[in-house]
């Protein structure tokens, strides 16, 4: 390869104009980023990142992260360039319906996305897990002797937007105490943010905060010059044992006659009079969309040279895989992050269900079972570890010195927790889990939501989930949390009611295809009978617990208070009600199932269906119907022992049906009144004098 | 005063004891952090905090964050010793039900908390804001020539916990850029955290890293120490023109026999055995739950010293404004956070609207006219100012400089712009307003939910409200975040429909006493004609925009979605279809209103109510029952032209109109099937044959 100054000069000119083009023929975009990091991008990925065209995800390939999602052209320029199969007609088609460029990167979507970015931060922090699975897949399966990892880098690229998020904050401090020094950040420091310079808002030493957060920092004085930049990337390809951040000085739009250096640049298009000017201040003559013939040849023989080095690690990695089946057997046990098929039999077995158990606890029991048989199982929790029980008992800790361990300490850092284990996810090797209180999966909500839109194998296990919770009171206690995570389109949310259910819902979860959240318990709750618990079948939603013939009311419940209706159930049928009791664990899981089975379930000419949840009752009308009861805390908790908190929020049996019967009085009035002849379902009028107000409704 | 060492001492004994007990008597809560911190605690609050405990809200006081908020009892022992009420009996009834000492400090429930703290990291985010808005106040109304508020300070105590946070490192960047010399951050550095020593996850160098942050930042080797803490305390008064971070080294437990030093004491009580231990290491005596008298009496002539300046300084307050009633009328203006009666007439005069426009303009606008009615008002974005239209034009930016600018740029931060938002509004001055994007709501979760919790009046803008977005794709796309604000109890929601609502929607975010979320839109909408604006009345939540006698129909539509039913229902009126519109900006404020006003409106009788929201339908069977028609968008946005995503999606008068023909077609069957005689509205069965399958709906 020669690495000609003025051909490199080129080829970034090439990418700045393409990107430039795409934009303003999409009249939508941000040309600012592109045009000022195409010289460092042009760098690493003509010298070198290790990639493989032919092969997009490669195991052994490094991993390109576009933290600044919204610079999605310098990604699909170096697509284009370096034969990932996106056509100058995919570049045409920038940010339009169904193309392979859409407006930010999107994993899974185009060959060559290792993550889908545009949420500041979260690349950065997602890069964290990445290096956190590779450490751990390759000690774990003694590739580490192997050396077909040690040059394996994590490459990311991040604006001043990134460097502000608290979330890059927080893994910066974690990746640097864990001494990845396979993680090589670039840092676009272009000074320009939306509002303006970034001495409106952000005058911090970026560098000085990095070294104390025990990360080596190089400074590129002029990061828009191959030269320097590749300086740069040379001297960080030598480990000093700590993760290395690149600042690099660049003019944000650099190229752009008037705009270059200016906010004006970062987020429209430059306007065809700029444009103009770009390419005149490029001495650019091409056609528009051209690469110039030069620059596709070098770029050609740059994929070339890199599939030919993938083809030899892939012939160096079957060697060593045939070297010793037994290591192999444990490689791909992580490559295809293994679940026995019959898991669900193997952590019913190993659950307790002889004494009144917090599902918590039942989890931390699966979870066991579930470390020895998933190798790639690992994870960690926000610095709860012994509360979330999600220590794995037989295993250690992972930390610099011993990567094979799993269980992470994550810190008290949700949000990057949450972050690094979608970057696990995307790895390739690992299924991760991660854990705190469930009302902090607020911090958690942006990655969860990156999670469910790329469809990552992600397991939240998030205890604490009511206001069960009791003393630490209501910044502790979750009410509404759980409708923040029904609502988030593929993600799966399991709240199981006892032990059984827990079991089944971790089998569950190791084999869904996309994230899945389970909400368990502090309290203890009592385990299902023998009869009902041959009825738990968690995968398919919900299901009967306890049954009557021609039963009139359906008492539906998620968690914790399937106890709880089964208790108000056994009030209700001293009377003569005819009761069924349905536990539903997911939502999401029974309407996912066929009409049939949700009929049979919950039939949908059943009028009196009540959902009982010491959760928000937003959502449940859906099942009980608009003037339906639903049961449940749409106020915060209070600080309270829980027994007494149940009994204050009208959480016992007594309470629950006492409150039933009052909504179905005999005379079929719910609305408080006491005229016989009202039937008004509603309990929305004030009928303090006992009369009957509800004129609209007879 | 006499400083006693030895009285000092016992004074912090004192604390470490009756905490301990509390705690042990309440059977939960967390010892460590007040025996750790006690002394540097004492030193604070019988020193330097200038507090009135005769009127706890006085503007003129320091405010004091306790930002580990688990360490509670640490803040009730001070409000016990100094006079704020707070009697052993309260103490005794720590963390049960209904006292005023619960589980973390609440504001608004016990008199001397200035903050609701326990999701670590915020107590120290709000407490940036608290300085904001001090500046602000008092820049803005001529009390700095009065020197009144030179010596008010900011401080908070934080631990290991709070520093790993990224709201917290957000809000050091910020507070270090303008320079907020007034905050005094206590690190309690006990490197002690939940799952063991702090060298499980977090070894940066904190001081180092706010170092790099512009703050000051001062050491204390054994924070232990009543001497050391005062040394320490003493220094920090004199600014040199930064904020100050002291890092105290304790040990956390102080005194607790077997446990000090160790991640054991952090969360639970002692122990019946190690609080006999502590006492006895203590040489402690006294009954439980007795203060020595020496200790009472020293800390009731401090805060009889506190009081008699607070005096003094109402004294130089009242003559301050006795000098000048202008000024005195500005000043009252911010002490009220006043805004005038005919709020809502002065803004509507202020929007234009003879053209479409989108309803994040008409906000813009109306901005201009509430910042000039309500002095009180300043605010600013996440770096987003331009594209969500909240920059102030008649004000220049709040900076260390100019104080009293109204347009704060927050930088990438949004959690740390929300708690910041918090803080201000807890200072008690100020109406603050912070904004993003929508989707971006994500970061600012905990923030929200902890403006809710206490019912802080804070106003949030977030635009581009939908996947009318376009171009930007899912990760700019919100899409189930609508479901997560409305869930929040206690926040109130609201997503107007064109420019007039826009109007009315900030009219009634202005004189709201809780927090107001305003969901805008980036693309333009029509403006409603006169007949129908003169329905609008955001304040009840939804309202008729079109009508028809004996309507059969109701369309329920918000924000931008209000014109596209209005073109639906042209549609469907063709064909003799007699439809009802009706506008629910709000659907927190429509179920707040009377039984009556909402059968007005949605009459319970209507059994055809169709919801049309371009977001998740989650929640809206509420009103169109269970098995009605929730018109929305249950998956992920995509990248392209935001019209044409209204195309793809079926978001267009044509294919809603067609929509709903579907579903309740001729023979009232809403499953698809051709069978004239189902009269099944369920959309759950397969009827590929056109036969009906729903036999158990018949």
């Amino acid at each position: 390869m020669n690495y000609d100054p003025q051909l490199m000069k080129l080829s970034a000119d090439a990418i700045r104009v393409l990107s430039a083009e795409a934009i303003q023929k999409a009249k939508s975009g941000h040309p600012g980023m592109p045009l000022g990091c195409a010289d460092f991008a042009f760098a690493l990925w003509s010298k070198y990142l290790r990639f493989n065209p032919e092969n997009p995800k490669w195991i052994g390939r490094d991993r390109f992260v576009l933290s600044g999602g919204h610079a999605s052209m310098l990604l699909y320029s170096m697509l284009h360039l370096f034969g990932f199969g996106l056509t100058m007609d995919d570049i045409k088609e920038f940010r339009q319906w169904g193309s392979l460029t859409p407006g930010h990167p999107e994993y899974g979507h185009t060959d060559g996305v290792d993550i889908t970015t545009g949420p500041l931060g979260s690349g950065f922090s997602s890069a964290v897990g990445m290096a956190i699975a590779k450490r751990n897949f390759v000690s774990s399966t003694g590739l580490d002797k192997s050396g077909l990892f040690d040059a394996q880098k994590i490459y990311v690229i991040c604006g001043d937007g990134c460097m502000m998020e608290g979330c890059t904050q927080e893994s910066a401090s974690l990746a640097g105490h864990l001494k990845l020094d396979e993680l090589i950040v670039y840092y676009d420091s272009n000074r320009v943010s939306i509002e303006g310079s970034c001495d409106l808002a952000f005058t911090e030493n970026v560098g000085a905060r990095f070294a104390a957060q025990n990360w080596r920092v190089i400074e590129i004085g002029n990061a828009n010059d191959f030269g320097q930049c590749d300086d740069a990337l040379r001297q960080a390809q030598k480990s000093d044992g700590r993760p290395t951040l690149i600042i690099g000085h660049s003019t944000i739009g650099y190229g752009a006659p008037t705009k270059a250096g200016l906010a004006k640049c970062h987020g429209e298009p430059l306007g065809e009079e700029e444009l103009a000017g770009l390419r005149k201040n490029l001495n650019w003559e091409l056609p528009a969309f051209t690469i110039p013939e030069k620059v596709s040849a070098f770029c050609a023989e740059r994929a070339k040279e890199n599939v030919a080095a993938a083809a030899q690690w892939e012939k160096d990695f079957q060697n060593f895989l045939d070297a010793d089946p037994l290591r192999a057997h444990k490689i791909y046990q992580f490559l295809g992050r293994e679940v026995p098929a019959d898991i669900q039999e193997k952590i019913a077995s190993g659950v307790p269900y002889d004494k009144a158990v917090a599902t918590r606890a039942a989890s931390g029991a699966a979870l066991q079972v579930a470390a020895a048989q998933v190798p790639s199982l690992l994870g960690g929790s926000a610095d709860l570890g012994p509360s979330n029980k999600t220590v794995i008992k037989d295993s250690g800790d992972f930390t610099a010195e011993n990567p094979a361990g799993r269980n992470l300490h994550f810190g008290v850092r949700e949000l990057g927790m949450a972050l690094a284990a979608n970057g696990m996810a995307l790895y390739g090797t690992a299924i991760p889990y991660c854990a705190t209180f469930f009302v902090f999966a607020d911090y958690m909500k942006p990655a969860i939501r990156l999670a469910a839109l790329q469809q990552l194998h992600v397991i939240y296990v998030f205890t604490h989930d009511s206001f069960y919770v009791g003393e630490d009171g209501p910044t502790h206690e979750p009410v509404e949390q759980i409708t923040m995570l029904r609502s988030i389109p593929g993600l799966t949310v399991i709240r199981p009611g006892d032990a059984h259910e827990t079991a089944q819902a971790w089998a569950y979860a190791l084999q869904a295809d996309g994230p899945v959240a389970l909400l368990l318990t502090r309290q203890d709750v009592a385990v299902y009978d023998e009869k009902t618990a041959a009825n738990v079948d968690v995968a398919r939603g919900a299901f009967v617990v306890s049954d009557e013939e021609d039963f009139e009311l359906v008492l539906l419940a998620t968690g914790s208070e399937v106890n709880l209706a089964l208790g108000a159930a056994e009030i209700l049928r001293r009377d003569g009600n005819k009761i069924r009791v349905v536990s539903m664990p997911s939502q999401e899981l029974f309407l996912a199932q066929d009409f049939e089975y949700q009929d049979k379930v919950l039939p949908f000419d059943c009028e009196a269906i009540v959902s009982i949840e010491a959760g928000s009752t937003y959502g449940w009308h859906r099942f009980v119907g608009a003037g339906g009861l639903a049961i449940g805390l749409d106020h915060f908790g209070a600080s309270a022992p829980y027994k007494v908190l149940a009994g204050k929020f009208g959480f016992t049996p007594e309470s629950i049906a006492a409150e039933i019967i009052e909504f179905y009085s005999a005379d079929g009035c719910g609305c408080g009144c006491e005229d016989e002849n009202c039937t008004c379902e509603e309990d929305h009028c004030d009928c303090e004098d006992g009369a009957c107000h509800c004129q609209d409704h007879k």
